[in-house]
């Protein structure tokens, strides 16, 4: 199948146990690799028929009397490695040695945990796809019933902690969500945990926890297309104190509504942010995590990520 | 509602009794704020829910515990007024104090005149949709037929007078139309007063006589939404020697069909001179009102207006 | 008709017995006069109805008092000329006197023969579609079935002459092609004789005999529409030993089919090449005719043609 990752044409497949992920251009005549098919576990180039293996090697050249496997030959390859249902690739040619590996998402095969999964293209950057993901403020706004309403007003306190993985924020004082979502997760109110959190380098991670019984954590790792577009791999482990069958039935439905009014939001922020040329933004404290997932994204891609000193913080909401 | 001028998003909108114009972009996260509604005459984002004034001041930030009037999150406005049901928009970020106000257009609420209003995007600069909108030789080619036929040939005489206030032709001893519009106009010939004029910055105006009885007076005020997209607010006032009932339901789809032939081929010249990577024009004399208001943009463009002295001039055209 | 060669917009059209080719633009206003019509031999703009003559010369201005014929209201002419059903245009304003006239085409108006013609666009560059209609290995796999099978496996001898005319190939050894233009051209098998030769400046030419009873030769002449885009007139003439009637009705829909199939990779191949900003190819000895189709066209484009010196080579492949 054919993906982009950092706008690099990739065409990933499978050979045998293995996955394998090259650049999609066949180096004799260019054609993308990812029109053809997978034949004998090497991926064969639909014009001429030459054929590959996942590490890019040429391992046929139909007509050619001589041997295939020249370096002039090889195809490009990227590190690719499969988990949980998830294939990682990785920009580079193979997998370091010391690679920890794809990371553990949480609640994914832990009993009671019902996992509701999703796939979604976000017409926005990394950076603006983040801040929605971990955005308080515009729920009211945009998911209105669905997730809070703007009817109540409280005074919160949000704890900010950034550091190098990272930067969490942690709401103090937070009523039950109402809405829909709430009603769903508390259906009796209660005391509410909630934390928002941006791992880096691009994985969002909301976390409600309500008393004992109730706990959803979602899970969105990001891969940035391109420059202003950005799939979302959503993994959302839900906990109630309900009969798992019943969970998704309810529970899916909703994740899908808020997160395609959220990829319809950036569509057009996105679309108006190329009409006028670039982003100018303003913010206000209410701002929590975005301008910190800026400086955390600025700092990796620097190279500086251990400059950056544990720092915490306290602001005030109305909610 | 969203509107583009001299390539500018804007979004205009009711504010009670007055109309405002800001720039269409929400200072906080660039969301176009066409998209959001109008609440206690503010305009509200559609995103995090900031609300505006007609001004450009920021009224409301939903969940953040300060004063939202600060300057850093002001919108920016256009001076915006209203009049005979135009909305007129100025490239300032108010309306000057000794400004005139929009020009009055000619026969609207005059005894005795029917009014035509249309309203259509011309895909060509501004400078070919008003030289098409004045330009008499095209009328017998491309609207043959519904405006003048070219069986005839007459020699007549176009009287131009150029000033800074814009540029004017009359033509002498032109007979009475022939076709569709000449048959409404003048059912019984007669005296043609006829005038083609450009007044700064951007209106076309052609005018009809017809003895005492018979008046046309077309006003066609244009705006540039980009360079190769202008829109016409076109305003024809028409006194005809029979009942006001009878006149709109003829008059109306010829306009129409005029205005949708012009339409059509100056889109065509504008994908043409694309393709081409710009305009070569030749013109002859009678092409007589193109160049001044080309050399009349210019001035204007340089702010060197009060250098246009008047001028007179004479040419001859078969017709 | 409307027609773009080497990305320059002409208008092609019959005025008498003769063809003319004018750039697509009116002088006047540089409306197309593709768009318009053709009255008493010359062609007329749609806009003001200017007409034009074959030469370009201007032959009427309606309205205008003076005489039409100016030098600056030419427009600009291509040489322009016709034979056996293909209309040619020179890069020139007039064809030279000592110019040969267009090529015959081998087999067209002979007895015996069945002349198939097709049209069509291959969106890809001049190179790669004289490469594809010239190359080997892809027919077994692109045209599986059609044109030859992989099964078989045979080393046969390429004998390659290039000089500055062109560059043929003869293969030698090559049994009848299987599939179905196999079945077709030689029913009973037999000897094979085959060529492939590209004919400056542009056309591919496929030559298969077998025996004294069948002959196939096409010849494809290609016009650079733009730097991405190759319009193919095929022009394949067949002598076959059954009734003529026969073959037409099973060797078109052949033809089409390779074509089209030839069509699709090319615009799967132009597209990467544009997507990944350039081509990147890399070559075996059984890309035979590629790298001297490239080597011609870059001496043609330099003027340096006669430095091409007549060259012999022999490589081997298998099919």
């Amino acid at each position: 199948m054919a993906c982009t990752v950092l706008g690099m044409p990739l065409v990933v497949f499978r050979s045998g146990e293995d996955v394998g992920a090259l650049v999609d251009r066949c180096p004799h005549r260019n054609v993308p690799l990812s029109e053809g098919s997978v034949v004998d576990n090497d991926l064969q180039c639909p014009y001429h028929g030459w054929r590959f293996d996942r590490t890019g090697t040429c391992t046929r050249v139909p007509g050619f009397c001589g041997s295939p496997e020249h370096r002039g030959r090889k195809a490009t390859s990227w590190g690719c490695t499969e988990k949980d249902g998830l294939v990682w690739v990785y920009a580079k040619d193979v997998i370091p040695d010391d690679d920890p590996g794809p990371p553990d998402i949480p609640g994914v095969g832990r009993d009671g945990y019902t996992v509701v999964r999703a796939e979604l293209d976000f017409p926005g950057t990394l950076h603006a796809t983040l801040e929605n993901a971990l955005d308080v403020p515009h729920t009211a706004f945009l998911h209105g019933g669905l997730f809070r309403s703007e009817a109540s007003s409280n005074r919160i306190e949000c704890r900010v902690v950034r550091d190098h993985y990272g930067v969490e924020c942690e709401y103090i004082g937070e009523p039950a969500p109402t809405g829909l979502i709430g009603r769903i997760l508390a259906p009796g109110g209660g005391v509410t945990t909630h934390y928002d959190r941006f791992l880096l380098p691009s994985t969002a991670q909301v976390e409600y926890r309500l008393g004992e019984r109730s706990h959803l954590i979602a899970t969105n790792i990001l891969t940035p297309i391109t420059d202003f577009l950005t799939r979302m791999y959503a993994v959302v482990a839900v906990k109630l104190p309900v009969p798992g069958a019943l969970v998704r039935p309810v529970i899916e439905p909703v994740i899908r509504k808020i997160l395609r009014q959220d990829a319809e939001m950036l569509a057009k922020q996105t679309d108006n942010i190329q009409r006028f040329g670039g982003e100018r933004y303003t913010s206000t404290e209410v701002d929590v995590l975005g301008p910190h997932i800026w400086h955390l994204l600025k700092m990796a891609e620097r190279g500086e990520l251990e400059q950056v000193e544990r720092s915490y913080r306290t602001i005030f909401m109305e909610t």
